[in-house]
């Protein structure tokens, strides 16, 4: 359904301030919110002491997403769930998040309220504040959501990694650049609905990993969520610990529905994991002597699966795939727009 | 000169990371940075016991600006000044920015440094630190600056606005939109240059009250800053104060150029001042016994014209505009797309 298939209540028939005073009640879901929406700027207080995280991350219509395979719900949800991923990923806790939306006219007001509802929801499961933003009339719907954290003395950089560390993953990788194939294509229709359904929703409803985050502040020595696919992450944390990597193909964790629309798209599942993007799971490396403790640790906690799929090398071995017969070759950070360029191997 | 006009390398020859590398140099212009640029969040501290403010504006190419009347320069400063703007009319200090910024396929790498240079500038002259942001690919140029401040026990609402207390605002009013009405009619010669200087300059080049802002906290019991015009602003002080106001239109402050380019127009220049917007000039209000004390103070602190426009009143008297003649008249709250609808009074 497009944004214009939505019916109802018009923006300019209430106005920007009409509207935000529609989208205001539920913002408010955890503590420390001196002042919210309705002022020059959101007054906030923070855990004394703690560190503030503060991220954001932009959706464009047509680029990053099409109104015609999102319903505006999982839009609004899923703009919210990149940022908290990057929160996760430095082991902190979001607190509030400012939203900055650009408008276009066919816009129902049932359609931005739609759009809240995903934030407001998943913010609430996370005891997120919406302290303001800004409404902007655009040409195309823009998501640019600003999220505030804090961490408790311990936050997990992207540099920390030592040659020796093991390198683990929360999850499975490749569903959401499978899925993201399938509807981009509109092919639904081309794999069974047991397929295409958590497909979809990896694509559609990404989990961000704040509780596996946390659990990681102060024991993983280097952390990043993966956004752009996990060969990309891979080059992102070595680079700035200053060390290389070896991967081992095999235990990259890729699940029964990925391998399955892989197989009748014709593309190499392992591709899209490394290069698919968008999993938003948490790629981190651990000292080899905690990792396996650590790992079972995370998965009695939160039941979410952890992979060790490699390890850290002194940086003169470069960053490289291994494969069970004892071949390595060199690994390219490759990532999203590689991916496009790609069809298989 | 537009984007295209801007020769020289290609932001895809050097990708996002290497656009981000050169971006980098000069983001650090204020204490409180643990991590800046290059990890999943920035990782920030505040002073201890101090109110954290949060502010985002986004201006969408289009909509609120033309590349043709803006250098990249001044829309980079413009960016920030806006959102400075945000966290003076609070009575705080800015700490540090985050940038999102949607970069058409048609702008050279020398147009996007050109942004920055302009908000780091702005940034070092404010002690504001870029911390992070993100960097994404987009139809139209568009620019979201998320601003964080802090205040100090003390920070002024927009609803503390007392019946009997002044109204007073900084500068001068209606040189914005004057300025904006020679630009996008291309009018720049129809007035002589000596006028459109400085038009042009407050339109392009604002310049945020943060020091006035500042000496106003714990002395103005509500502020705004106005963006929209003075009549919108208005009623949102009286909205959020509970209270009416009357405004006397004689005092309404309104510079020599402003009214010079207004009856070239065949403008009003009470219409500028009003509904024109984008002043970014402080409105707030005192008690009247501190009042003349105060304006005196900001006047010799700041060098800052102080002008003394009207009181607030009883709810009950609504919100007026009254002439020297005794006459008095309810005043609509207008705002930018009222004044695009008129033509002078």
């Amino acid at each position: 359904m497009t944004g214009a298939g939505w019916t109802g209540l018009e923006i300019e028939e209430i106005g920007e301030f009409g509207l935000i005073e529609r989208l205001r009640p539920g913002c408010l879901r955890g503590g420390g919110v001196v002042r919210g929406i309705g002022d020059d700027a959101a007054v906030l207080t923070f855990t004394p002491g703690a560190l503030v995280l503060a991220t954001c991350d932009m959706l464009v219509e047509g680029r990053h997403f099409h109104r015609r395979y999102f319903t505006p719900y999982q839009l609004g949800r899923k703009a919210l769930a990149v940022n908290l991923s990057d929160i996760a990923a430095m082991g902190g806790r979001p607190r509030h998040v400012l939203v900055s939306i650009g408008l276009p006219a066919d816009l129902g007001v049932e359609y931005v309220e739609e759009i809240y509802r995903g934030m407001k929801e998943l913010a609430a499961k996370a005891a997120v504040n919406v302290v303001g933003g800004d409404t902007v009339s655009a040409p195309l719907l823009i998501l640019d959501l600003f999220v505030l954290g804090e961490a408790y003395g311990r936050y997990v950089p992207r540099s920390g990694a030592q040659p020796g560390d093991l390198l683990l993953v929360t999850g499975e990788l490749g569903a959401s650049a499978a899925g993201l194939i399938l509807l981009l294509a509109e092919k639904a229709n081309a794999v069974p609905p047991e397929i295409a359904r958590p497909l979809f929703a990896a694509h559609r409803e990404p989990q961000p990993r704040l509780a596996e985050g946390r659990l990681l502040a102060g024991e993983a020595t280097a952390m990043i969520d993966i956004s752009d696919g996990l060969a990309s992450e891979v080059h992102h944390i070595c680079g700035e610990s200053g060390v290389g990597a070896v991967l081992r193909a095999e235990k990259i964790p890729i699940g029964r529905a990925t391998r399955e629309a892989a197989r009748l798209l014709g593309r190499a599942p392992l591709d899209l994991a490394l290069y698919g993007g968008e999993d938003y799971e948490l790629l981190f490396s651990l000292p080899p002597e905690r990792a396996e403790e650590t790992a079972s640790l995370l998965r009695r906690k939160t039941g979410t699966a952890v992979s060790i799929i490699g390890e850290c090398r002194p940086r003169e071995e470069c960053i490289r795939l291994s494969y069970p017969s004892g071949e390595s070759v060199p690994l390219s950070p490759g990532g999203f727009d590689h991916f496009r360029a790609e069809e298989g191997d």
